[in-house]
């Protein structure tokens, strides 16, 4: 607790005639060495992120639970599956997950490329036996042959569970968000932001909101937070937040015990409900609740509609795309 | 029948030199009286139409099972709506369908706004209770509103069932595929289809396939047919055609039984699985099939094989269109 309240001063101090809790959303997204951003990948990885014959039932597309359309994701607590199956957890936004130094709630996969592989062969999720059968059914549809070869060439086989991975991150690389007022305020625009909105960022950095959620995407500087820092029997009983583990559902270590993935604010207005369980409705009691369980501090309503009226300032423009037409199926077994 | 030869005949004594099934597609298509349509409308339907919020969970969206993106339909033998469930009729493509007489595979709708306000209520395809409680959770959603106003006029409330029914069919209209290669060759370009094209499209009006599938959608000029017209234990055992029986199901009369509006062939090469209930998994068993149980005729693989590419040529172009950004939910309650 020691370094959050230094880090918290250190912000704080430097916020009084301007005040800045990070710096403007870059435009690009850095991309690993082994897999540079190119536009036929780009076009490929947009094409398999909304085609939702990559699930068992041919329903369920990266589309349906992080819905580009809807915020990066489906406005539902947990989301559903194939089948109609449900999991514990609130899907995450993609749009500027880019910016996420790992993924997955827990952030158990530390790459883009490495979280694009788990749902297709999650059951509860796309249902895929594994990536074997999503190969050899990619495989028989003509338009992916070439796409793929579009995308990494001809020499080998170009349908391979890598290259696919690398194309839809390469394409989520590039669902960034910018220009939120915030973002022109930080430009030098000080009218970007309303009274109340200015209001709302230095209370969101005095009260040390920004300690954890900082940065271009406001989810840093740290990678993993432990959440409730405080919590009791009253707001367990209503939110359930300790039920699942966090990183230690993975690691099985008791010290990764309620460790998350600091996740980003960037449209946070948009994706109700909120929290790793989805068990909040409204954004006004998350804020609330962060700041009782994170910062054991009872918020007043009118600090609450201001640090809310902020984040609603960290709503950017969502860059038009068009929407890609999914090559035919020659033959269909989808049941 | 009798009526049937006549036609046949009559098209194909048109066709030694230029075989023609009919014009090319309009690239509008008219609209109502009480439904003109307007970019606004337009863009408030392409909303609608895409956000999955008017289904019980927010998961099921008029695009799941008729998506844009994947030749108009969903590839499945039958679609699946709110909590996995499956009905027993094959979702038509959305493409083209402004050019339908009727809505629906038994017809049993006259316009694309009586479709529209279907599915959504229909406990296993979006399953909400009520438009009432559609209309009720569209008016917590801000965004809407203003759509809504921009489409409709502020002077009462714009949010209705009847707006949103008609907001949907107005982009449903705008959902045109023009420029097969088969509309270019209709228009002059006699190098635009392959001589197996020109082979199966001769063949396909000397068999009487343009009995029935005529007119700029191939889906005229009558709007209901028997199917099948000759069926047998075999075929029925294995398709199971006629346990499902259409316009009766419906209407009560016998003599609607296996009446069927007959379905545009536009673009029915991307439109696998084929048939009112999707069992026939590929198009050339389903041209066979079509020549077998309509025209009581035994098609050579030959024949099969240029009739499938001529359908070949009735995929059209899918005019690029953005990608709607749906408006926020301030909070969240779909479980």
């Amino acid at each position: 607790m020691f370094k959050f309240r230094m880090l918290v001063s250190a912000i704080a101090l430097t916020g009084s005639m301007s005040v800045m809790a990070a710096d403007a959303l870059p435009t690009t997204a850095p991309a690993p060495a082994n897999n540079p951003t190119t536009p036929e990948k780009v076009e490929l990885g947009k094409m398999l992120y909304h085609d939702p014959r990559l699930s068992s039932t041919g329903t369920v597309a990266c589309a349906s639970c992080h819905n580009t359309m809807l915020g990066g994701e489906d406005n539902r607590p947990n989301s559903m599956g194939v089948n109609g199956q449900t999991g514990g957890r609130s899907a995450p936004t993609v749009w500027n997950a880019a910016f996420n130094k790992v993924q997955f709630w827990d952030g158990r996969a530390d790459s883009l490329e490495a979280q694009a592989a788990g749902p297709v062969t999650n059951p509860i999720e796309m249902g895929m036996k594994s990536w074997d059968d999503v190969v050899a059914r990619l495989k028989t549809i003509k338009g992916y042959r070439h796409a793929f070869e579009l995308a990494f060439g001809s020499d080998a086989e170009a349908i391979t569970k890598d290259n696919a991975t690398k194309a839809i991150a390469a394409y989520e690389r590039t669902l960034i968000t910018p220009n939120s007022a915030y973002d022109k305020y930080v430009k030098g625009d000080k009218d970007a932001l309303t009274e109340q909105q200015e209001r709302g960022l230095k209370k969101a950095v005095e009260l040390g909101c920004t300690s954890c959620h900082s940065g271009p995407a406001f989810n840093g500087p740290g990678v993993f937070q432990k959440f409730p820092v405080n919590s009791s029997g009253f707001f367990e009983a209503q939110y359930h937040f300790q039920k699942d583990k966090g990183l230690a559902e993975v690691t099985k270590k008791d010290s990764d015990e309620h460790l998350w993935k600091v996740p980003t604010l960037r449209n946070v207005a948009l994706t109700a409900p909120y929290m790793h369980n989805g068990s909040v409705k409204t954004l006004d009691k998350a804020v609330w609740l962060m700041a009782k369980l994170q910062l054991n501090k009872e918020l007043p309503d009118a600090d609450v509609a201001d640090i809310v009226a902020f984040l609603n300032a960290l709503t950017g423009e969502f860059p038009a795309q068009t929407i890609p037409q999914l090559p035919g199926t020659p033959g269909s077994s989808f049941n």
